[in-house]
């Protein structure tokens, strides 16, 4: 069974339809935006949507759920790695830029969840697992000699995110071209691993010569 | 002339108005409140409201003026100084987080802005503004030798920032208390000058020992 397609639009499938949906989360906010909105931007029927969907908080958890998912795929694949936890810590970080730079509009959605409803109270507990994953992590690394032992770990491992997590408000990759010597090249300029490679040279080994 | 209170709430001053609001979109989202919303809130009809205000846009300008104003008012003392530009850069970093803990809402509010409304457009141009001036402050720094040259200044400039700007999701500053060592102290346990130093420490020379 398939979405019909009306006034010449094509039909959606489940992912299409979050597409365009967590576009307009972003742009208006998830508050801001009804299923009456996203149904004349689609350009298809409410029935239809709920079709693919019983409810504007499930295509929230479904869009959180993938950025979450990212993020605890690469903490898994780091927390199976032996060695010193400065390197896992690296790991996950440029991991977790690759996740941003790949779901960048899933993530944004993420980041800017408020806590209002069932689905978005979910996520930011998950968030909060990360962040205490990460903060252990730097705990680690400090113990181990490897991370300065003159600020909290739960503050470094906060300004460190907070570092990755700022891509989403400036990284754009659909626009991309090469940085220019006077132009203002961070929007545009970068692959995700030119950005992992900038974010841990400045957080690792800071922007001072 | 003043605002007459109702049904027992004491009535409102612009400022005490403003902070309600402000609260009130950072909680809901701007577009999410409505003066309606606002007028519940208070306690008192929407015309109390508009005797203080012309419209719902006007307390948003209001509120991140009050950022802005805070944040390129450090730029302007900054810009007043002699000596290297990373001298200057640390200046204005370490001011800039004295700005968002004073400021915290509004500071919060005007980050979150996202350009649906002429207010809003005009909040965005005077963030790029400072944007450009932070990204020319390392542009000159790296010249003068003392920021690391492998990466972009504009890069730098928002990594930076990005670590400043996460002080928003994080720093609670009512609920101060000294952080513990297995607690998560970083939401409560610092003042302005303390995570200015932890700021400054990670981002100019890193969280490696």
């Amino acid at each position: 069974m398939t979405t019909p397609a009306r006034r010449g639009r094509p039909g959606y499938d489940l992912e299409s339809l979050l597409g365009v949906a967590v576009k307009l989360f972003n742009e208006r906010g998830y508050d801001g935006t009804s299923m009456e909105d996203l149904s004349r931007k689609l350009g298809i029927t409410k029935s239809a949507i709920y079709h693919h969907v019983p409810s504007k908080e499930e295509l929230l958890r479904l869009a959180v759920d993938r950025a979450l998912n990212g993020l605890f795929a690469v903490a898994h694949e780091m927390e199976a790695q032996d060695g010193r936890a400065i390197d896992r810590l690296e790991f996950l970080v440029r991991g977790s830029v690759a996740v941003l730079a790949e779901q960048l509009p899933f993530v944004t959605l993420l980041l800017r969840v408020r806590g209002n409803t069932k689905a978005e109270r979910a996520a930011l507990a998950r968030r909060r697992e990360f962040d205490r994953l990460v903060t252990e992590l730097v705990r680690q690394a400090a113990a181990e000699g490897d991370v300065r032992p003159d600020v909290d770990p739960a503050v470094t491992a906060r300004l460190l995110y907070g570092m990755v997590n700022s891509l989403i408000e400036w990284y754009r990759p659909q626009a991309r071209r090469r940085s220019t010597a006077n132009g203002d090249g961070a929007e545009h300029g970068a692959t995700p691993d030119e950005l992992a490679d900038a974010v841990c040279k400045i957080a690792f080994t800071g922007l001072r010569t």
